[in-house]
């Protein structure tokens, strides 16, 4: 998959992306940290809700990082990481992976990688939820 | 000085913070990497501007930790850790200081430290004004 | 097993891995990174093929620092270092190791070892098929 | 200065720019390391010729990754970051920056920046100029 220029995720996009969601997380109920980045994978955006977790900033911004890094979502990464699986401990590459979910590739109406965000402070289901809100936010549908 | 409550820095005031911040960016017609951090100092919000330097990420990042950790202005910083002067070569602590203008303290009304903001992508002179213009709108004056 | 000098692995040597192993990953049809490391284990020569994904760079590096460092396959590392295993977790050691398949000692006709190679961006099973491609260029038959 | 995406740096052209600079380094009768990084900065392509400092190996790494990631040539960096001066101390952001000359940018024909070149191993006067070499390059006069 062709990575897009770092230059195609523009701060308007981005902000858009945060506020997408955001507001999932708010009608989720839950509080948490969300990490844009563009296809470098260098931080394009950053927003901590009011009581998310302090340890969730790092874990968000890693979820982005390794879902642009591996143009597929985190708990892909997991999936195949786990004991006896054939990605075991890969984590331990690109200075710290999350390989569990709330990381997803965000992609340009053509389908060309443009970044990715990261959601944690929840549970993973919740992360994951929040991070496809913001992710449907960078290339509407028809 | 005592340091507020992480959660004393609101992602309300934090979002008006970059907002005036960015405002203040444009009408000077730079581009520039905005953080700001809390009390703690973990990191709260942060864009990066379209066309701002890659770079400067890391180093508005490191302001804005540098300006909360040491209570002071980050240039304050530079002035005393330069060759035989009595911090010289602090910057080697903490994970990496930043110790030029751009990151700026940000006070409560009272007086109180809630967490620091960081600028970097133009000159320091620039980079500050940024800063100050951010710090402006976490204590409004009379 | 006596590691040979670092000077043994030449760039004409590097080289010519590098090329056998590029001709694989085309013939497989591959996207792959490819690191080859002296007996130091020190980085001697890498490429990147077009359209590789971006976090199997560190991977790759890992791999050829790994197979060097142990002198076996990567794979046979992880072998041992699942959970119950012998070395479990090892991968926590030498700033970061990976453990799984596409890492390969290079040796010498005389069976020391000069160096290795490590490919990631593919399947496992893909990766290691295009190191072994160019660790046989390292020591040709008779 | 727009970033081009990382893929508009192909590994024809990296390797293109690795042997202008290799060649360059052979009339100059220096051995060197050499680094090509996108626009992300990610690594795209490395040599380290034959007895080549290994010290060097990640200073040339670093200069590749300074120069893309301020848009810049390493030295212009040192001239800003001596004791005294506004980016004083600024390597310790990113990583590590070197902020010697040996690090040139790569452009464009349209001068968009595709990446970046470091040299490391000889003289800064000597590696630079071989980096220049490379950097020529990519992106071929009328």
């Amino acid at each position: 998959m062709t990575h897009s220029s770092p230059a195609e995720l523009s701060l308007d996009l981005a902000t858009l992306i945060l506020k997408a969601a955001t507001e999932k997380a708010g009608s989720l109920g839950v509080q948490v940290n969300i990490a844009v980045v563009d296809a470098g994978p260098n931080l394009k955006g950053f927003i901590r809700m009011d009581e998310a977790l302090l340890g969730a900033i790092d874990v968000a911004l890693k979820k982005a990082r390794t879902a642009c890094l591996f143009e597929m979502e985190t708990g892909g990464i997991g999936d195949l990481s786990q004991p006896g699986g054939p990605l075991y401990n890969i984590e331990h590459s690109n200075g710290g992976l999350i390989s569990f979910p709330g990381g997803v590739p965000l992609r340009s109406a053509d389908g060309a990688i443009v970044g990715a965000i990261g959601v944690s402070g929840s549970t993973v289901e919740m992360d994951r939820a929040v991070a496809l809100a913001g992710a449907a936010a960078s290339a509407p549908g028809p």
